[in-house]
C-alpha cells in the first residue's frame, strides 16, 4: 500500500507492526532524527491534526510546506482536486489531505505518485485518529481485544467514530454504540462490522445504559457543521446534551474506565472530569505524534521494516456516475472515474464515499 | 523562571545577562547555529512579532510550527485556552502566545509544561518588545540609567508602552509620560512605577512640553481596536493627531535624541523623518532577532549561563472570581483559578490582568 | 544584479547560464542539499508560486518564513510597503514578493538590502514563471530560437504572458499572439517586441488561424479579477470561451505541438486533453522547482558561477508623480520617488509599472 485512505485497508498485523514502530518513535520524538531529512510534507488545512502531522514530520528531520489557514481550502476557485494534486506532488514527498467531501483522499491518491494520507474527508473516515486511539489503548491496557469500548455521541457524522469502529473490530474488541436518535451509526458501517468483521456490536440509547460494563468510554463531539439542513439544530443540540458525560455519569463507571475524546471538545465532557485520572484525552492527543511519525516513516520506506502492502480492492468501472451521496467527491469533481468497490459478494459501494449507491 | 509573562518579573541583573547573550547572538544570527536543533516553536498568530520569533528560532537551528494567519486565532469555537495549551504542548518545546485577552499568557503558563512567552495579551504587556527596546538603548547609548525617555502616544491601551515603563524603571531611567487626555498611562502602572521602583516619572500634556530634555522619544501607535466603545473614535483620532511627530517637532529636540517606535506605524511619525539619522526604529526592529534568540535559548536551557530564576509571587486563592476587568481572561475562560497577586503589602491585584479588583 | 523584477532585465546569456544551473539542480532536488543552509526566504502570499519557491528553498537546505494565507496581504492596514520591506529584510535573506499593484516588487527592491524576486505584480510581469516556461522548452525541444510559439488567451491582463513574450523574443523565437478583442497584448509590449528585440510577431484572432504552424500553444487563463469594471464580465467570458482549447482544436495541430499553461487552469483547456501526450503543463509546473533553486542559489551567491550582473537603467528623476496607471504602485504608496525609465531614445516609461505616462 502506498496510501492510507481508510482504516479498513489495514489488517491487524499491519496495525500491530505500526504500533511497534510508534513505540520506538517515542524515543526519536525526544531526541529528534534525520530519518526523513529532505522529505517534505504537504497538506490541506486541518487545524489540529495538522499540528500533529507537522510536529511528527519535523521530529523526523523533514520539512513541512502547505497551508496553515483553514480558510484557504482550495487553490483557486473552480480548480479541480485532480489538478491540485498533479501540481502539489511536484513539491512534496507525501501528501496529507483533509477535505470537505467524502472520498476526496481516495481521488487524490489516484492522481498522486507520492503517498497520500487521509486526514479526514467529511464524515467518511479519519484513519490516523484511529491509529492514535488504538495505540493509546494498547499502551495503556496492553491488549485491545479483551476490551469493551463504548463509542458515544454523534456517530452518524463523526468520521473519527466511523474509523474507530472498524479499528476496534479489527482487534476483536466489543463495541457498544451509544447515540441519540438521528445520530446513530450509519447502517452501512453496522452492516460491515457484523458481516465483514463478525464483530460484537451492542447498541444502547444512553450512556447510563452501558456505563457499568465499559473499559473505555470514547466520547465524540457533535458535528454541527455536518448536520443536514432539515434537522433542527436546536433540537439536536438538546438531545446531544443528554449525552454529556460528567462526574455523576462516571460515578457509575468502573474505577479504571478510560475516558477518551478525539479533541477538540466543546462541552461533551464536563470540565470537572479534567482532574479524573481516568480522563486520558490529552495523553491520547500526545500519542498522535509517534503514531504519525511511524506511519510517515513507513509510507516513505525510511525504516527497515516490512512495508504496508498494497491491497487490490475488487473494483468495477461504470460508464456513468453511480453515486448519489450529496457529500461524495463524485458530486463535486468533474471527470471522476465512476468506480464501485465490492466489499462482499453481494455488497457493492461507491469506491470514494464507500456508501451503497 | 520557566516562562516570560510580564517584564516586571525580571530583575535588572537578569535583563543585563540577557542583553550580553543577545550581543553574542548577533554573530550566530549571521552564521546560523544548531543551538536549538530539533526544538519547536509554536505560537498563536501575531503578524510582525511572529516573524521576529520565527526568524530567531530558525537562526537557532530550530523549526517553527503554528499559525501564520492572524485570523485563525482559536482552534475551534468554544474550545478553552486551557484545552488548547494542553494539546499544543505535545507538539512544541516552547510556546509563544499572543492573545486578545489580558492575562491569557499567564493562564497558558499555568497549564503548560514547556516555557510560555507572552507576545502580547490585549493591552496588558508585551515583554519581548521591551527587551528589544532596552537592548537597542544599551547598544546605542551604552547606559540606560542616565537617560531621559519620553513615552508618547496611546499609553492607556499600548501594551508595549506598559512593559517599557517597567523596563525603564528597572534600569533607573527618567520617564516622561506624554499622552492626550483619555489615553494616559493607567493609574496602576504609575502607582507601581512610583511605589515599587521609586522611579522618576514626569507627566506632560504635549510632546513640545518635554522634547528639549529627551534623550529618547518613544512613540506609540493609537490602539484603535482597543478603544472602548463609549469613546468617540473620531474625537480620539483628532486628539492623537496633535501627538504626531514631524520634522518641526524634532527641530526642538536634542541633536542626538533618538526616535523609537515598536512598529508598525501608521502616521504617528511623519515620513519626512525617515531620513533623520535619529530615527532608529528599523534598527530597533532588527534587534528583536538577537534578543529573542537569547531569550529562547535561555528559556530552553541551551546556553551555558545562569538561567532566569523562577519567582514566587505572593498569591492568594479565592473561592469566587474576583476580577471585573472586561478584557481579563478570567471573564472569558471557564474554570480559571481565582488568584490574587500581592505586589505590595497593601496592594493586591488580579494575577492575570494585574489590575486591582 | 541583486534582484529579479522583470524578465527583460536578463540577457540571453544570463538565462542560459541559469538554465544550465537548473539542470544541475534537478539532481539536488532529489538528494537535497545544504547549499543555502540557514538562509531564509520571506514572501508575500501567492498560492501556487509560493509552494514552488518554498519547495525550492527547502531542497536547498534553507528555511521559509512568511505568509501562507492569500488573504493576509498586508501587515497592518495603512502600513506602507516601504515600511514592511524595511522590517522584513531584518528577518530574511531573500524576499519573494507577490503584490496586487504593478511595480511593487521594483519599489520593494529599492528599499531592500537583500535580493527581491518578483513573483507577480498585478498584470505587469511574472519573470520566474517565464524562466520556468523557457527551461521547459529547452529541456523538451533543445533549442528555443527555432520555435513558433502561440501565446493564447487573456494577453492584456496576463502577467505570465507579458513576461513570456519578452523571454521568447530574447531567444529569437517566433511569437504568434492569439487573443479576443479587448484582451489583446498591450501596445507597449508589442512595441518593445518589435523595436527593442526585432522580434517576429504575428497577431491572429483565433487559435484556429494559427494552430497548424505552432510548435507550442501556450494557453493563458482569463484574469477575471483584473478585468476593468467597465467591461461586462459575462460578455468577456463568452468571448473567452471561443478560445477554449479542446481535442478538436488539437486535431489541427502538429503531432508534436506542445500544450503549455502556467496553471491553475479553469476551463481554458478541456480535460479531455489531459491524456494527450502533447499536454506538458504538469511537467512545466514541476520544472519551476529546479529553476527557482537555481535562481535563488545564484542571487544568494551560493554557487561558483558568474553572478547575474546589475544593470544600470537610464533613469530620470521627476519633481512630481508622473504615472497615471491606476494599478501602478505609485498610485497607492505615499512618497514613491517619481522615476522614469528610458527604454529607447524616444521612449520613456514609468520605472515601476513600465507603462508610458
Amino acid at each position: 500500500m502506498r496510501h492510507l485512505i481508510r482504516i479498513d485497508e489495514l489488517i491487524r498485523d499491519e496495525m500491530t507492526r505500526l504500533f511497534d514502530l510508534a513505540a520506538d518513535m517515542e524515543t526519536l520524538r525526544e531526541m529528534g532524527s534525520d530519518l526523513c531529512k529532505g522529505r517534505i510534507l504537504f497538506y490541506e488545512p486541518s487545524p489540529r491534526t495538522r499540528l500533529s502531522f507537522e510536529s511528527a514530520m519535523i521530529r523526523l528531520g523533514g520539512s513541512v510546506l502547505g497551508f496553515s489557514d483553514p480558510q484557504s481550502t482550495s487553490f483557486v476557485k473552480h480548480e479541480t482536486l485532480a489538478d491540485t494534486v498533479h501540481m502539489v506532488c511536484n513539491y512534496a514527498d507525501i501528501i496529507v489531505i483533509r477535505h470537505p467531501h467524502a472520498g476526496a483522499a481516495q481521488l487524490a491518491a489516484q492522481h498522486s505518485p507520492v503517498p497520500v494520507v487521509n486526514a479526514g474527508d467529511d464524515s467518511h473516515q479519519h484513519p490516523t485518529q484511529t491509529l492514535t486511539d488504538l495505540y493509546t489503548l494498547r499502551k495503556t491496557r496492553g491488549d485491545i481485544s479483551s476490551l469493551t469500548v463504548g463509542v458515544c455521541g454523534d456517530l452518524r457524522y463523526g468520521r473519527a467514530a466511523h474509523s474507530l469502529a472498524y479499528g476496534l473490530a479489527t482487534f476483536g474488541a466489543k463495541i457498544v454504540l451509544i447515540a441519540p436518535d438521528g445520530l446513530t451509526m450509519p447502517d452501512e458501517i453496522v452492516w460491515r462490522l457484523n458481516h465483514l468483521y463478525g464483530a460484537t456490536v451492542e447498541t444502547v440509547a444512553s450512556p447510563m445504559d452501558a456505563i457499568a460494563e465499559l473499559d473505555v468510554l470514547y466520547v465524540n463531539r457533535l458535528q454541527k457543521e455536518r448536520l443536514p439542513q432539515e434537522l433542527d439544530p436546536a433540537a439536536v443540540v438538546e438531545i446531544a446534551k443528554q449525552y454529556r458525560i460528567d462526574a455523576e455519569t462516571m460515578r457509575h463507571a468502573r474505577p479504571d474506565c478510560l475516558i477518551m475524546h478525539p479533541l477538540p471538545r466543546v462541552d461533551e465532557i464536563a470540565r470537572e472530569l479534567d482532574d479524573d485520572p481516568r480522563a486520558i484525552f490529552f495523553e491520547q492527543s500526545s500519542n498522535g505524534v509517534p503514531v504519525r511519525m511511524a506511519l510517515m516513516a513507513m509510507l516513505l520506506n525510511r525504516v527497515d521494516r516490512p512495508p504496508l502492502t498494497e491491497k487490490s480492492p475488487d473494483l468495477t468501472t461504470h460508464a456513468d456516475p453511480i453515486c448519489h451521496n450529496p457529500v461524495c467527491i463524485t458530486q463535486h469533481e468533474p471527470r471522476v472515474a465512476p468506480l464501485s468497490h465490492r466489499v462482499a459478494p453481494d455488497h457493492q459501494v461507491c469506491l470514494y464515499c464507500q456508501l451503497p449507491y
